[in-house]
């Protein structure tokens, strides 16, 4: 004979957790809190297989299903020492579904079953409180009638509000027992009227109603929809369980109360938490009555000497106390309890892992650990690194209580004051004498970038979290908000206005990127520090990871930061800023406006020792590190003169007029220079400007080296390739450049030559590609644009909408897109590793500071990630759970 | 004992056709030319074994080999009568390499072999000719020297030319006996100093050191690394080829000649050719006399009577026709045929398909399959479909004899004549007014559109085959000629000049697309017409080809011309037209700026009845078709405004002021359109759109079922996806309108819905997509884009230089990228078919007029290609040829 019933109990359970496909979730769960002792209100699980058998049985139940149920209830009466139906003591029990979670459509519980209008007079004359009786008692015939009799609840809530009109009553709360009887003498009515059927008076008609009600809701359509669309199977059927039902609202002697086991606001090792005496769990929530402390210090003093359930009831206390170590131990995490005492006797209704700020959560982890209730792994599994952001980048101290004056998208993390400055070269200008500047701009194209350098923080009118301000500013480091709509940008007047307010050129104004707030003035703002507890768990990982963590830098403050929060090398060094700085551009113009390789060189020869001083400062500060330098990526364009000054200042430069130069100017313009002339192509067109870039990086790491002994491990990574040829080509350059350096210095240099993969095209050939690289570097933000054919800069226009109708569910620039980006890294990986085992492969777009990302990237078996300074700790502890 | 030796003459051969790996290219090939019975010079081939032993060997031959090589050449000197190294009467050898494929560094040939100061003075004797003999001997020890011996042939290059000098020659062809003698003492004296050695005066010498040379060769490192490249195996070995050598010039019995089977120009079955009476082959090339004609028919009467072969030596030319006759029957195709007449024996030198015109080649296949020559099949496949061109477009009359006064890229074929404009706009007005026009553009852009399609021509000054222009027009079917880099545009005059010349607006010009030159005035041009010859080969094509061929079509002109050039139905209706067309546009432009669904509601409704009449004057024409129609596809952006005059009328129209006006503008304003906010993404936002154009092409289906009784099945093609849940919400808008006028026409309209694959997410997620698409259509000129990362307006920049140093072949924007883009299409295909075994697949880019691209289709599958109407000859054949 199957065994269709598991009872639990305080103690004793015939089920544990690991039965969910037999018990359900909540089956299972009461089932493992009772087998470890914990005083649980008693109950019993119908099995998951009864489900199966009523649908496969034309609705009927097992033969020995009655008298399995009638036993357990028997063994339920005794040990709550009262008896359903008994209008002298009666057990009321609640009815629960049990499926895998709880799904739309499906019956969830039905509360206080087993009243009726003898019963409801015995359990006013039990507890004492007529009002308490007849409130459970309509509540009840609302619940049974919409959820097991499937009349529209409706009809309940109009009945209600006529009653509750007529008893002058707004809420529930404020209704009189008397107000209550009515209302269930009402819904008895109803119920009537619509099933033309009484209300089921019959404790065990209304148990055995609500038993079939549950599991025919397993099949109702919203639930089969939602297992459907969930991928959750739909052989495996509900079960069911009774449960009796207890109350602190019995007199003097009950209580109800919440408690975490640990502060979940500091992470003290202390219990904290709420309870009222003689009171329903509702009631402290509904904060009709001001709740009590749990512990003496932290007493309210409120309602004199006894405040504090330790001094209140302190055997109670103890015995909670006791159960909180205990639930620790078990669940190896702080718990948030709901306990009731009725008539003196504790019973706990439910545990669960307590919620936490990020520096409680931090605590938790390393107090647990240390205190031996957890491992190692555990406690760096227990931190959420996507919560780390607010401990690393400096924000608005909350006790200056500023208000902002407007609000944008928290673009880039961190904050910062500085004076409003609404043009680039302002940004320059006024930071070289010494001021902090934020920069503020409708948005933000490459030709912003070094104003962007120059401003402590950045603010945009238009564009979303992936605009080209946040990305740009996300990579910098700097904090940025976005898309601040409400302000109205008036860049000829040099000012802004939102509302009433304007804030004009060198006015102070701070910004919050970590929230979105715009300030007037100067607020203060508070460092961050890696505190105690994170760097204990920080390095707890780096012991515990296999995947390398790396940095991606352009400034020296980029390199002094990756040092500074663990990296393990570099996985990125844009060159860009040796040939976009501001006092450098004039020179990048005329290589670009040059018609030939002859014309070419001068520039060529002025930028040599630019860049080779940029390199060695950099490989100074990262020696002993991979350093993986990218040649020249972006399209020229970028440097082509926009004004007339601009114009005429080339023109000058050049010593040609202007009508020439804008003829070249426009033979050079592209039209999507984003898919044009950029990457390696400007390395096939111009291969003497890899050739200057391969001299300088040689030089520069031969001096580190001469001068300290050590220096970096250089890694040359070539962008935008399609194939082997082109990388072939360019690989042959370097080769040439660096033998011809190491020739002049008598210095050997270590390096790789590798290749970003960034375009499908790549990824695709890679097993190729990968017989003459030494290293992938997936540079995941231009495949997210080419994969997608999506430009991160216009997707806002529709990326919205697109979230919003659930056509996609995450911003594939923030989180990579493991289905069709991934799916390209894993081919890749695959392919080039086949064709070369020495094969190095890390990624080190924006991604790379992704806690989703980095688990991906190792399942892949990737060797690194890298990422934006700041977001070095979140990386380091994502790989580490990613290993565990 | 291995045989290594292979003898052939006429008559008989001991190889044949087929045994490439034994005897390499050439060595088969003679071997079956003798196998046949053609006339052939006797000798013998080496095997290829040869060339493996001597290298496993450390350089010595098979102990046997010396013996069969004397035996074989004892039979070669009684079958010519003559014996080698003898001056009396000597025999003399070519001696040729022979692997799979000429080889540079292969040793290629050695003629002459076996001449030496006595032997040279028999030559001269028994052809009566001093100089050809020392011109013989001369070449002879050049060629040896250098390929068999290895000396560098610039010294034999600088004595020759001081020789020359010192003779007053200027080319080879001047030089007298004495100096041809003169030279050759001088070639031997260098042979002398550079070896140390004396030239081999010994023909058994010179012969085994041929052989030698040649098979060392194999192993020369850029044969080596030619064959890398091309995938040729290391370890089949050269064969070597030793032949007698035979002379047209012994005298008068002597001739030498060259033949066609058939008029390579006209297609003509009549034999046709040049001969001279006691020559050399190279005097025929070198023009040195004029040729004569084989036949009376074409006789230049220039020597008399006896001019024509028929009558100078009519026993040969009985006995050439004959073996014309049975060359064509052997080879299965028209040959261009070398000849030699020794004293009065006829020898075949070379046999191979002759070169012919586009108009001969469809005559040789129709006819040589109606005279049973050639299967169906084998006439299809004689035809190469890339020469077609110049027949299905007009071209510029040859007999006006015009002069180009410039010159571009052949962007688009075809030849047009019209007045010059410079502005989209005037086009416009002029062609309504009834002029043709030729817009001329420094580039064009999307806002040209609607002016390229009001004329009959475009030329631009910049630009390459793959720019906006070139695919426009090619699309469009206008002839184009792009980068006519010395047409100096000055659009604020409206004029352009080229050196000299000016050319005003409203001037006439001339262009020819299929050349690439431009012409002042009105040069005649004739119209293209699909000749018998072709109609007769594509209709065998069609009943051999599997895939369909459909054709992508805007305008009415397209469907027409679909019709008419055999399109099994459209692969892709822009719906562009409607909304871009001029009268539109302003409609257009507040549909883009409207800020919500409500203001775009009346801009729709105005544009549903011209969208509807568009598609039933559209499928009036293509009923009885499949028809894909494309959903909205590019950006909004080229509809906005740009100058002031636009501003000021937007803002009439919305009724907003021109502030206003901008900021909108600036609002919907993208960086990258082409990756930004269209195709199906347009839908997703503004679901109405799609509401309206899926309403107008089932009423204007409707429309046409009832008018005709027949209509075209619609597909609905959605363009842009990257997943299944964008096609998802876009269909479910599809079937809810088509049911929707279904119910209110009363008329059920046969449909499918499907998307393009044109990203590479798309290509990757087609599993899935495939399980609510009816079909996939690849549009790989986007998915070349986003494969590559390359926009076809920049590439230009960069893919000449790209060609030139061999890092791409072919340019992926024509030809499709096999290895890429056509990887993601075979596993966007396996998927989609996995899941959807009734997935209909085609190809509707520029690609599908591609004949590779057309055979790669078939290859994986595809059930049709889509390209321009006038491609689709071209690709029916290609179709044809792919199944075969």
């Amino acid at each position: 004979m199957e065994k269709w019933i598991y009872t639990f109990g305080e103690g004793a359970a015939e089920g544990s957790a690991g039965m969910e496909d037999l018990l359900g979730t909540k089956g299972a769960n009461l089932a493992e809190m009772s087998a470890i002792g914990l005083p649980v209100p008693p109950g019993f699980t119908i099995a998951t297989g009864v489900c199966g058998y009523y649908h496969g049985h034309d609705g009927s139940f097992p033969p020995d299903l009655e008298e399995a149920v009638a036993t357990a209830l028997a063994k339920l009466e005794a040990d709550r020492g009262a008896r359903f139906g008994d209008p002298a003591n009666p057990l009321l029990v609640s009815v629960r579904s049990g499926g895998a979670a709880s799904m739309p459509g499906m019956m969830d519980t039905v509360l206080n079953l087993g009243l009726n209008d003898d019963v409801v007079q015995g359990l006013a004359r039990k507890t004492g409180d007529q009002r308490f009786a007849c409130d459970c008692y309509r509540r009840f015939i609302h619940m049974y009638g919409e959820v097991v009799l499937d009349i529209d609840g409706f009809l309940f809530e109009e009945a209600g509000d006529e009653i509750k009109e007529d008893h002058g009553a707004v809420f529930d709360r404020d209704l009189s027992a008397e107000a209550c009887a009515e209302m269930a003498k009402r819904f008895r009515e109803i119920v009537k009227a619509e099933t033309g059927e009484p209300f089921p008076d019959d404790p065990q008609a209304q148990l055995w109603g609500a038993i079939g009600g549950v599991i025919r809701s397993w099949n109702n359509q919203r639930a089969v929809i939602y297992r459907s669309l969930h991928n959750i199977p739909d052989d495996i059927g509900t079960a069911v369980t009774v449960q009796a039902m207890v109350f602190g609202n019995r007199g003097a002697g009950s209580i109800t109360g919440v408690a975490f086991t640990r502060n979940p606001s500091t992470g003290e090792k202390a219990p904290y938490g709420e309870y009222l005496p003689n009171a329903q769990g509702e009631d402290v929530v509904a904060g009709l009555h001001t709740p009590l402390p749990l512990v003496e210090s932290a007493a309210h003093g409120e309602i004199g000497e006894a405040t504090a359930l330790e001094a209140h009831a302190p055997e109670v206390f103890d015995k909670l106390i006791g159960l909180c170590d205990r639930l620790e131990r078990h669940y190896g995490d702080v718990q948030d309890i709901e306990f009731t005492v009725e008539e003196g006797r504790l019973f706990l209704l439910q545990t669960r892992p307590a919620k936490r700020t990020v520096e409680a959560g931090l605590k938790f982890a390393v107090d647990m650990h240390r205190e031996g209730l957890i491992s190692r792994e555990q406690a760096v599994v227990r931190v959420n690194p996507d919560d780390l952001d607010s401990l690393l980048y400096p924000s608005v101290d909350p006790a200056a209580n500023a208000h902002p004056v407007a609000r944008g998208l928290p673009a880039s993390p961190g904050a910062a004051s500085g004076v409003a400055v609404f043009d680039p070269d302002d940004a320059i200008r006024r930071s070289r004498e010494g001021e902090d500047v934020i920069l503020i701009r409708k948005e933000t194209s490459p030709n912003d970038i070094h104003g962007m350098h120059a401003a402590v923080g950045i603010v945009t009118a238009r564009g979303g979290l992936t605009s080209h301000a946040a990305v740009v500013a996300r990579g910098m480091g700097r904090p940025c908000i976005c898309g601040a709509s409400s302000v109205r940008i008036a860049p000829e007047l040099d000012s802004f206005t939102v509302g009433d307010v304007t804030v004009k050129d060198g006015d102070e104004i701070t910004l919050d990127g970590t929230g979105g707030g715009i300030f007037l003035g100067r607020v203060p703002t508070v460092e961050p520090e890696l505190s105690e507890d994170l760097k204990t768990l920080v390095s707890w990982a780096d012991e515990i990871r296999h995947l390398a963590v790396r940095a991606n830098v352009e400034t020296m403050d980029d390199a002094s930061a990756a040092r500074r929060f663990g990296a393990d090398g570099i996985g990125l060094v844009a060159t860009e800023h040796t040939f976009f700085a501001p006092a450098r551009i004039m020179t990048v113009r005329e290589l670009t406006l040059a018609r030939n390789e002859r014309e070419r060189r001068p520039s060529l020869d002025r930028l040599l020792p630019l860049q080779r001083a940029d390199f060695t400062r950099l490989f100074r500060e990262l020696r002993g590190f991979p350093v993986a330098v990218r040649l020249l990526d972006p399209p020229l364009d970028e440097v082509l003169p926009e004004t007339d000054a601009e114009y005429e200042e080339t023109s000058e430069a050049l010593g040609l007029p202007v009508e020439a130069v804008r003829k070249r100017v426009a033979a050079v313009r592209q039209i999507v220079p984003v898919l044009g002339h950029r990457g390696c192509r400007l390395a096939i067109s111009y291969p003497e400007i890899t050739e200057m870039q391969v001299r300088a990086m040689f030089e520069a790491a031969s001096a580190v080296m001469q001068e300290f002994g050590e220096t970096v491990t250089l890694e040359i990574t070539v962008p935008l390739v399609v194939g082997k040829r082109e990388f072939d080509f360019v690989r042959v350059i370097v080769d040439r450049v660096a033998a011809e350096v190491e020739q002049e210095t008598g210095c050997t240099i270590a390096y790789r030559v590798g290749t970003l993969i960034e375009l499908p095209r790549a990824a695709l050939r890679a097993g190729e590609i990968a017989k003459t690289a030494d290293f992938f570097s997936f540079g995941t933000d231009d495949l997210t644009r080419t994969v997608f054919g999506m430009s991160r800069d216009d997707a806002d226009a529709f990326l919205t909408t697109y979230m919003n109708n659930s056509v996609v569910d995450l911003d594939p620039f923030v989180t990579l897109d493991i289905e069709g980006v991934g799916e390209l890294v894993r081919i890749a990986t695959e392919r080039g590793r086949s064709e070369n085992k020495e094969l190095l492969i890390g990624i080190c777009g924006e991604h790379g500071g992704d806690a989703k990302t980095v688990r991906f990237c190792h399942s892949i078996g990737l060797d690194y990630v890298s990422c934006a300074p700041n977001r070095l700790p979140v990386a380091r502890i994502a790989a580490a759970q990613a290993s565990i």
